[in-house]
């Protein structure tokens, strides 16, 4: 169970009403015009666990049991979901696989990660949206050699699966080498992907158990489409109205388990918001990721006594489900801080999640709270689709396209030339 | 080597000039006073290190070459400094000994990590400069009743380090039980303390060559102080001047390495920076920690077409002295992404970084970039010196207090009434 406490949005009269209304048929006409896909993702999400499932009981390496290690080779939208719910429900699996990322092409890093696997244990799942990612397929490129990987043969090709859309240039691949692939609909884009296979395949092969997740995301996704998450529109129009007077969001997790949530946050709000309007400015909401209590000691006195520029949403997790207490030792010299002795970690993190809003919102600092009953995959499901939906709305409020991102092709673009150039 | 490219502070003037110079002396004379402390820190730190050889040549554990594990206990600016150069020179160094942090009160993160260690070849660093930080002192009564330690036993006491101010509950606790200790000087802050005991003890403990970074920090601090370093008061007028035109300043920097450095870099910027100002405004600047090339898949976007905002410094390492290439290998369909073959994983990160750079500058965004020829104690040492002294100008010419941080005590006080409250 997720609950909402929000204490800043204004009042709407009638006009704000109307306009919140409007917005959410532009929501539901996106998603019953099929132009926007990612409603529509948990409920199609039962059959890609079922495919891979099958998948799973033919290809030889899952059959006989040896695959010990997932490699995920994707970078941006094709990691951070899957990051950000593995590091949120990791410990309560039940399989002993490791999951890997390579997304970065530092050198160090890549090698590093390397060196911790073992070819004949392990499956790579390459990544891509569009099917040319740069980072991704130079990475593919390595593994290959590294591992002497002949794709045409069949005990090769079965070390890979591809995640990428129909038809692109990785699919057109897996084709030619009957690699076996999952599709992206064109209509997901990549940071609104994790619903999908790009998730879905992943996390199940270490154990998450992801089917739960997607019927309570589902869930979500309903109600809203039913109106009764009218939360969302409200919280938007806030963040709209006011975007010029608080450019900036902090999200401030309560929990370590958060801290890919908070960078896959980042993502989605950062690139799906900034650009230019309908009009030609430039608009768009700052994201910035805190991890409390650590955070406490890091920015929260810039919140505080800093520009009144921010907005703050608090999460906190009820109940971690584990009892392990601060014992009821007093030392020497430290009586001082006895007060939290007997209690239990869970209380001392909480209460400094509930002292640290309090003071924001005695500050004057808009700010909420959404707190879940405790680690689940039901409700990091229901958090993923709450946090899409409203990036959604806070888009068309703002009238941007919050689906594609035309400036990071300039980027592309120029990368392209700077190798031209030497080679 | 550090070179600085800077781009994007404007013509300073007569007026302007003599505002520096003024900055300068303010910064001189907090030094010369012993106001602030941090200056001292790297030549004060050779004696650190001959201290810490001897502690280790008397204490059994050490002698008997047992210690395996080393654990930080400790919070913000008492782990987030070690982190960060931990992180980025880890990879290279020679012992075999792993580094543990215990930060946050988590639950699950706390029973994780002491999973993994075993008492028997553990050595504990319980790091806080009030000697009371909260999340510190419960995990640390945690791990005496675990590992049912026994202070007054000096088996049990040789398990610990303090790492604390002269005189606090810490360090009289310390000597009630003759647990060796270190002290932090009473004139530096938490976040500036990287170069204190807090960063030495740790550091080399685990092989990190702490000597050649104190050094190369001292020699940067002392060409500051003889006013060779210019380019730090520039860039601080810029920021101080444009405060209110860019609030958020973005460091970008290419390498995963640097993902620890980029939160030191937050905290210090964040907490320093952000307070009332001697006119009782609410000033500060919000740092925000990119990693490239991951992050221009997230967050570059909102940079290059979302408000104007934003200063961006990027940070690149010229060689990474690893061969590894993205090998030559032409697969059919992938052939857009053949340019990149037969160059380096480093070629690409870095024109990545160039790439990006300049679109940035061609956006009208200022941006300046640092190159470090290498990855070297020498090199983060300089990058340490650097942050603190451009974050002690722009606090000066923001006229707060730099190294106080009279916030964070609100929620401090709230935290204790709930828990009198509950008890």
């Amino acid at each position: 169970m997720v609950s909402f406490e929000q204490n800043f949005y204004p009042k709407i009269g009638k006009v704000g009403k109307g306009f919140l209304r409007k917005i959410f048929e532009a929501l539901k006409e996106e998603k019953d015009s099929k132009k926007v896909g990612y409603y529509e993702l948990p409920k199609n999400g039962i059959k890609t666990i079922k495919e891979l499932e099958t998948y799973q009981r033919e290809n030889t390496y899952f059959k006989n049991g040896s695959i010990k290690n997932i490699v995920v080779v994707g970078i941006g939208g094709s990691s951070l979901g899957t990051k950000a719910v593995y590091e949120f429900l990791r410990y309560k699996r039940k399989s002993k696989r490791q999951l890997y990322f390579l997304e970065n092409v530092d050198p160090i890093i890549i090698g590093e990660t390397l060196k911790r696997i073992d070819k004949k244990n392990t499956h790579f799942l390459i990544i891509s949206k569009s099917g040319t990612t740069i980072e991704t397929t130079s990475i593919f490129k390595y593994i290959i050699s590294k591992y002497c990987f002949d794709l045409s043969q069949k005990k090769d090709a079965n070390r890979f699966t591809f995640i990428t859309d129909k038809n692109s240039s990785l699919s057109k691949l897996a084709d030619e080498y009957s690699i076996k692939q999952f599709n992206i609909p064109k209509n997901v884009g990549g940071r609104f992907s994790v619903l999908s296979a790009v998730g879905i395949v992943p996390l199940s092969l270490v154990g998450i158990e992801v089917k739960e997740l997607l019927i309570a995301a589902e869930g979500f996704i309903d109600s809203f489409f039913e109106f009764k998450e009218k939360k969302i529109l409200k919280k938007a129009y806030f963040y709209s109205k006011l975007a010029k007077k608080y450019p900036i969001n902090v999200l401030f997790s309560y929990s370590s388990l958060f801290s890919y949530f908070n960078q896959w946050y980042v993502q989605l709000w950062g690139e799906s918001l900034g650009k230019w309007d309908k009009l030609g400015n430039n608009v768009g909401l700052t994201p910035v990721h805190l991890v409390g209590s650590v955070d406490q000691h890091s920015f929260l006195q810039l919140i505080l006594q800093g520009p009144k520029d921010k907005t703050v949403t608090v999460i906190k997790v009820k109940d971690f489900k584990k009892r392990a207490k601060i014992p009821d030792i007093k030392l020497k010299y430290l009586e001082k801080t006895d007060y939290v002795n007997n209690h239990s970690f869970n209380e001392l993190l909480n209460e400094e999640c509930n002292a640290t809003y309090e003071t924001i919102l005695e500050n004057n600092i808009p700010a909420d709270m959404i707190v879940l009953d405790k680690i689940s995959e039901q409700n990091i499901g229901i958090l993923i689709a709450y946090y899409e939906l409203l990036t959604s709305c806070v888009g068309q409020m703002l009238m941007v396209n919050v689906y594609n991102q035309p400036a990071v092709e300039l980027g592309k673009k120029k990368l392209v030339k700077k190798f031209t150039n030497i080679n």
